[in-house]
């Protein structure tokens, strides 16, 4: 006998930030996705993707092992995620977006419609832990996967899975979201545009989408902090706005007004810039702290070097004296080496494990001592 | 402008023993496929799939990583194997049956149609070596994929992508081949069944598959050995021979008849019963050689244990006495530990590797020695 | 024919700060010994020892592996260093001080008075560059070697050559000096002593070292800097710091006061005390530009947790900002973790192995961007 | 208050093949010594040691952890295990022998004498195990420590601590005994030397040692098989068999006879000469069994190569045939790469890491079997 069941299911676990609609399902973010325990031999799920350039990847996982990674075409159509299986024992089953949400592809579209399969739905047990984490490409696990010698800028080098999100996730024993966006920084993105900031649209569902379709699914509401409150948020910024003080100006076409991170002659920052940065991190925590009461904030940074180090420091001291929040820290994250490089240029799958490593380590003497 | 490319295109290299027919191109074994070099944004591929019970995957590799890995539906439909790269580079493409020829189901059906995409066509250059592995579900990836607790004989928990097969031939740089059917021997099954030994059908295209649609696709067919010579052959059996020893008698239904290899009252092999494999095993090396005139032969066996090691050096030593060949040798894997254990108790991804390793240092000597 | 050769001999590569005597050469501080290049079929050293507590321990490396390492008795005496080997070849030979300089025996001593040996002395190659690091018991590679479940403070316990600062200087090809002591820091000890702290002795050859036999040998001296300029200096303090603000206070015996480093109610460092720490550091920095003009100043701080960071970055910036030298920077090392630790809860040789890793990571570019 | 202990103390644990005297103690064969468990702060060991040509080595072990390998000088001396420990914790110690009976070398010599503590000596628990390795270079540890280049034969460069012997005999829980000798084999050296035989001097405590004063000494007195029986024999030879094929003829001084193992012109063995080699195969399993009652006998080959793999196997299956015995069995060890090459062109660490751990794996399920 097949079942159907709606995404809203008492024992379908949803990851990632959304809006409170379920049916269907929109997945914003990358990580995010469903996760659920079923007896019966088989269960299928109906997607629906669209897309104009960047299509939807997700990959599927049966009792803790990835099984299937794959492109999505256009339209709605029923996936199998197992079938011809022993019904009377229970799966555990979790479906991934393994892309970022797509700012620059207003068609960009994954929704879940529902499951059927011959088996029930049990329910899924707590993990120990919640976390956040904020970033750009490497948060987005760009180049996680791939050949090394690549160097288009593609969905399919995405990976949500082998990332350092999921890892250290795993490692801790938590739940987890990502808000991150390739080339975005703290006060601009890597080509210096103000409005690719991620801080802009921290409070919003997915505020960094645009077009009416994601307007009316929910993307610009205000999120719901109160449904789901982390424990830690891990910042990995920075990375673009360094490389901001190296790339020509960026000119907003409706006001004409420029905007450049400069260096001064002897190649250091320009002391304004740089207070900038630091002032927009600043007010990035005091954000973050509004919207996630009791959460550890944790500058997690270093994957592709550190120049920007001394400045997050500077700002993560300016906002404790501030606030006098001690629940706030700065933690250095492995670089990558020649040895751990992925595809463009970004860190592979042993960069991502090394970076997990270390920062589970980190965050779970944090945990506990909460 | 969109191109269209059948199969039978002079720069698409075909991987895996077949019939002739190339329109469309059934692929009948694990690890065959296609491998193409391709230019333009974009590549697809025309695939048809069916199955009573065993449904099939595939892999898709671009530049040598693997990108996707998939279950395919029933029917006939075009699959994306890239899109939206930059169309002037040339971009290696491979697409790998993940899951081995499906004796058990008569539907069971994978045939590429035809290739569609934006670029031009350019040739594969041809390996080093040629190797051709024949085995039993540890040559079929059995449990390479998947996790640990699985026990379900399932195809999602077949990898050609993952075993030492594709892991071994990377390493010696060989374009290869393989032969294999989970459970069989080379006497008979783990259950003593005679019908599934693996000599009985090598001479085929695909001789254990059976049905009329196998059987009008050419899986009967003899093999055109001159087409494809290999360097080396590499046996993995002995295993399920080893476990008839300690399963029931096997009925055959038609005659009544009963076969098993049986232990005597101190646990060891019965010597009638070994002699029996023993024979076997020596008339499928001397089938091997009428077949494959200058390959090196070489019996490499151990991943789940190593009991009948002394019966196949005593084959080896009979074969080469009886034949004067001297081109033929026996190497022992690396059995699998509780470290590198896979699914369904077989090895995982892990125990292949460490296989691979061994066996690709052997065989570079024994094809340099030529 | 035996020849025997000085210590001062132009082809005897002297490593480690020391004063300017050679007959003989005294060995302060760890990682301190001589390097050669010598023909012949065998070379002995001298060596004299004493002690009255913590006796010496030092490894003999032939043609860069370790092959003998020992406790020394007390007294003078000739070791073998090799025998029988090619009298043509020549044999690259190090021997290293295994232990640090002991600030708590007054009699610890080692000195090498001259080879013997029935071959030539050739040049020794310079290394790409020089490096100095300055530390505590981290630095001093104590627990890098004996069984985890040691508790006892020994010199039985200590290794210079499984290190991060052998290690380290290994991957970037650099010959290198270690100042560093136990349980001491930039402000105080890990018992709130302000007398141990590694500034206050910086400029010396090894003024921590007490006794008129010490001061006889030159150990109070003023170092010759102008000898011997590092490309880098690694300072890796603050873990003993840290301690101090958990530990009762320290009182001179002779003036009465007592020290401490102070926690506040809610359990963080008192505004005062942890401003007087960075106090120290600040200047320790400017110490440490005095002495060492183009060195690339190096904090590295973390295998034993960072509590200490947002310190060391304040005072790093602190000293930017006051002196407009842009050449210093704060890099964070891997936290050790279970499965990293060694002997006495202190780093083991794997946490030595992935800081050397990371740093030598960061160093190469450093060092390249001058 | 110091304490004198004799070596035949009871809670002094003896390793290695020996004779009945213990006072002093001789040490003839690589990996033999001491092993205790004191309390006490200090621990200091009488050692004897002479030699022609080769001199003596010995590793220090403390709970565990290797903390000093040294060269010992000629004559009589006593020699610190550890000093300023907590009187009041156990200590378990263990000397080793580091290098082989030389039986070059009729001078060489190697005698513990007694021990000298203030504390008090307690028993040393039995391990589950008792190995016997039987074997020739690769079993004596050549190669396992020094560098790479290293081509002089010397005692430096061999290491009982650090090849597969006690790594096997440490993942099994086993005490163990080794009998080595580079070059040597099982019909004749790899120069055709057919007194250079490891089987010849089985039974003798050390035969293969020549000489006045080891005569003396009990080398070959008759070796009490009844005190140890071990419960597997494992025996690595053959490689030096195979040299033997490649080299030129050995002649007997005293006879004028010439020995030479042939090729035939198709460079394959001669019939004749293997033959021989597997006649003496063969009668060495008959000699170990009837030394051995109830040991597994394991002929475990292949790390420097698998040449005689063959002739092992058809030796193995005659002694079988023979005998009726059934506990006897082949097990192939990895083969080096250029990876895992030591010093002089022999398995480093890591050979013999990865040898132990495929071995130990074996050998367990043999030994669960018994």
């Amino acid at each position: 006998m097949v079942n159907s069941y709606a995404i809203e299911h008492e024992h379908i676990k949803i990851h990632g930030r959304t809006s409170s609609e379920r049916n269907p399902l929109t997945l914003f973010w990358t990580g995010s996705g469903i996760e659920l325990n079923a007896t019966g031999s088989e269960l299928l799920l109906e997607v629906e993707s669209d897309y104009e350039q960047y299509e939807q990847w997700i990959s599927i996982w049966i009792n803790g092992a990835e099984v299937s990674r794959l492109m999505l075409e256009k339209g709605r159509r029923w996936i199998t995620l197992f079938r011809g299986m022993n019904a009377g024992k229970v799966k555990h089953v979790r479906v991934m977006k393994e892309v970022q949400a797509m700012s620059g592809d207003e068609r960009s579209l994954l929704q879940l419609h529902a499951l059927q399969g011959d088996g029930k739905l049990l329910p899924v047990p707590s993990k120990r832990y919640r976390l956040e984490f904020i970033g750009d490409s490497i948060t987005s696990g760009e180049g996680a996967i791939g050949a090394r010698e690549e160097e288009d800028w593609l969905p399919m080098f995405f990976s949500a899975s082998h990332n350092y999100t999921k890892l250290t996730a795993d490692l801790v024993d938590a739940d987890y979201r990502v808000l991150s966006q390739s080339g975005w920084g703290v006060l601009t993105s890597w080509d210096n545009n103000p409005n690719h900031a991620l801080p802009l649209y921290y409070e919003q569902v997915c505020g960094l989408l645009s077009g009416a379709r994601n307007e009316a699914l929910g993307a610009n509401q205000p999120n719901d902090f109160a449904s789901w409150q982390p424990d830690a948020v891990i910042i990995n910024l920075g990375t673009n706005d360094n490389s901001a003080f190296y790339q020509p100006p960026w000119r907003d076409e409706h006001t004409g007004v420029q905007y450049k991170q400069r260096l001064l002659d002897n190649s250091s920052y320009h002391p304004e810039d740089i207070a900038a940065f630091e002032a927009a991190a600043v007010a990035f925590l005091h954000k973050l702290r509004a919207c996630n009461k009791h959460a550890q904030l944790l500058w997690a940074y270093g994957m592709l070097g550190i120049p920007m180090l001394p400045a997050i420091h500077r700002a993560v001291e300016a906002y404790k004296a501030e606030s006098g929040d001690e629940k706030v820290s700065v933690f250095q994250l492995p670089i990558m080496t020649e040895a751990t490089v992925g595809a463009r240029s970004h860190p592979g799958q042993l960069a991502h494990v090394k970076a997990a490593e270390e920062l589970a380590g980190y965050l779970a003497t944090l945990l506990l001592d909460r």
